[in-house]
């Protein structure tokens, strides 16, 4: 992979240019993406920034976020060749840093669960997980070192943890959602994807204007482990991964005690699918109105039974959502991070599913920072999900920091 | 004015077709409209729905909401010609309906401050406010029955007030800004302009899929009075009209007391523009960085002010609002409404400036619905303000209907 710290090293003591480093990208891309899938199109050749303190990194753009110098296409042939008038916020913001927002990346439509082409990088039988498929991918072939993407769900941590890279999920509405494509506006978060947790937070303390992102380390952070057992159970070797993290921050020295997540936690993760799908039925009203049979059949489903969702629904599921927020507040009085499982498993074998957000939608509907630390193993990668709480992004990052280290160094 | 239940009504009697009722509203803007200026085009002639609950109404939708068949400029040049491809959440709900989206109306360029070119209808050397000038005007000169219009500090009441209509700003996020051009995510809010509380009231449940909205009809009512000092102070003729409002209450059964907002009110009126502008200036970061000499002077100047505001401001100001919007919560506990003026007073002469948002923006930033109620008089037309606790739109509406009512008797 590629780092971005490394990049912007290599710029600041003059090794590199910045347009050396935007051209290096092209170049990876061309070596690597025919294989992998995971870019739809690149920008026109143009002058690149040589200042700003994110000059000459390329970044890669999920399809449902808006560029005005390449189309933008949700996923969906609905949009072929559709080109946006303007940038997304989080576009100008990047090119505003002197970053080059270079490629799109693969997306399923409209950040739904139909899969994309792309391929795992670690083993290309196997899904990258979605519905930031392309961006997870890219980075982790090597081909971009940073990328953005979307989680309504579980789309930024399921496929960062099945490709095996760093990514964070930041607090709702840190970073925005203007010129994204909406599924759900009460869900859906704008995340980054990079070679590690200390260039993620380097990025993201730029993009979002906050440098204490950055700056942030709890000395002995206390820890929950937590093991959702309303969402079910994880595989095997995702908890044993879980446990070998929780060993190595406790060898780097975190109190690390078992958390148990009471009743309305149950209920709130229960009514994550009634809040998503009865915006993502007024989000995709056109679509579904005018090009029904053109939408892919998972979310043609979806939307299909969206239908039946009332106003009551939705309300009583919002209800449970500001609950349990409430109460994680009052969790986080004692704690610095939840430490839990990123996905299921690993990713699945084949290209016909992306793989399951049931150990993300929770932390997608509290709004709270997940960020997803690779655990070193054989096989295909898993991960680990460091979550603080509101607002903290900073407090989840340095934890994420601290577990990766250890684990490097075990 | 043209009462969308009274079209209802004879669509409903035989004596009106849907088709009839829509070439109507072609025709009224024919011939009123060359002097108002409120529409900026007209969708082309299509088959027009005859099922369907709002079948026969034509709405006129603010130039900042996309529409499919028609094109969207948001006021301004920079988007001239501009398609976009889908229609907003909105507008495909009222389609859903039976609706007719059938003009696009005049706004100040973004919902912005720099004036559009509508005038008052009741007096074309005054200016109808804004942004939602167009939508407002287009009601109050009778062409159409119902429009939409989106309020950050107090685009939807400030121009009714000034038009004599009635109006809603609903709870936040209780209908879907998808596709409306952000200019504040923590603040946009689509609300609708109707001939009377009974007609918004009756398209508000429909919209909003919420029958109850309707249905709300609290017995003997406590009302609080309510004037915004920290706001400065309100014209004599706005606040003898709050006065007849609320002394027609009383006579319709309801009880009124006086409320001062404590302190933290204060502040969070205070806080309003940095939450906004902080967010305007991501939500414009392209049209800032591409077209500056293109915005219009005072959006412009707004801008170049926002470039200063840090991360720290904004969160200090979400801070005070959260606090507040706790505190309000608590101060409907005993109260079913709150009343205060709609606007500083009567619509100010001149098409210089749109008029002042200082008593609506509190209420946008609580998230909390607000009606307008127009009062009768002599003159240009005044207008109260009728406030209930978050998610309660069925409540203000209620609340705002006895209000017209005992102020027709009167």
């Amino acid at each position: 992979m590629i780092s971005l710290l490394d990049i912007r090293a290599r710029i600041a003591d003059g090794t590199l240019s910045a347009t050396g480093a935007i051209r290096a990208a092209r170049e990876r891309i061309a070596g690597r993406d025919p294989s992998i899938r995971a870019v739809l199109r690149i920008a026109p050749e143009a002058a690149v920034p040589e200042s700003g303190p994110l000059a000459g990194i390329a970044v890669g753009i999920k399809d449902i976020i808006d560029t005005s110098d390449m189309a933008t296409e949700f996923g969906s042939g609905i949009y072929a060749g559709w080109r946006p008038r303007a940038d997304a916020a989080i576009v100008s913001r990047l090119r505003a840093l002197g970053a080059v927002p270079l490629a799109k990346t693969a997306t399923t439509a409209f950040a739904g669960l139909d899969p994309a082409a792309t391929v795992n990088p670690r083993d290309p039988g196997h899904t990258p997980g979605g519905s930031s498929s392309g961006s997870a991918a890219a980075v982790a072939a090597g081909m971009l070192p940073l990328a953005l993407g979307t989680q309504t769900g579980g789309s930024v941590i399921r496929p960062a943890a099945f490709c095996g890279v760093a990514a964070i999920k930041p607090s709702f509405r840190l970073l925005p959602t203007v010129g994204v494509k909406t599924f759900s506006w009460a869900l859906d978060t704008v995340g980054l994807f990079g070679a590690s947790v200390a260039d993620i937070a380097h990025a993201l303390a730029l993009v979002a204007e906050r440098p204490a992102i950055e700056a942030s380390a709890p000395e002995r952070p206390s820890l929950a482990l937590c093991v959702q057992d309303f969402a079910g159970s994880p595989d095997a070797d995702a908890l044993a991964a879980l446990d070998r993290a929780a060993r190595a921050a406790e060898r780097a020295g975190a109190s690390v005690r078992d958390l148990v997540l009471p009743e309305p936690f149950a209920r709130a993760w229960a009514a994550h699918p009634t809040v998503q799908d009865f915006e993502a039925r007024q989000a995709l009203a056109w679509e579904y109105a005018e090009h029904r049979n053109a939408l892919p059949p998972v979310l043609r489903g979806q939307l299909d039974r969206a239908q039946d969702l009332t106003a009551p629904d939705y309300d009583a599921a919002r209800r449970e959502a500001h609950r349990a927020r409430r109460l994680l507040k009052d969790l986080f009085s004692d704690i610095d991070a939840i430490l839990t499982v990123s996905s299921v498993g690993r990713a699945p074998r084949g290209l016909g599913s992306t793989g399951d957000a049931r150990f993300n939608r929770l932390w997608t509907l509290m709004g709270v920072p997940c960020v997803n630390v690779p655990v070193p193993g054989d096989g295909l990668p898993l991960g680990v999900q460091v979550i603080a709480r509101f607002g903290d992004d900073g407090r989840a990052l340095a934890v994420a920091r601290m577990i990766e280290g250890a684990l490097r160094r075990a």
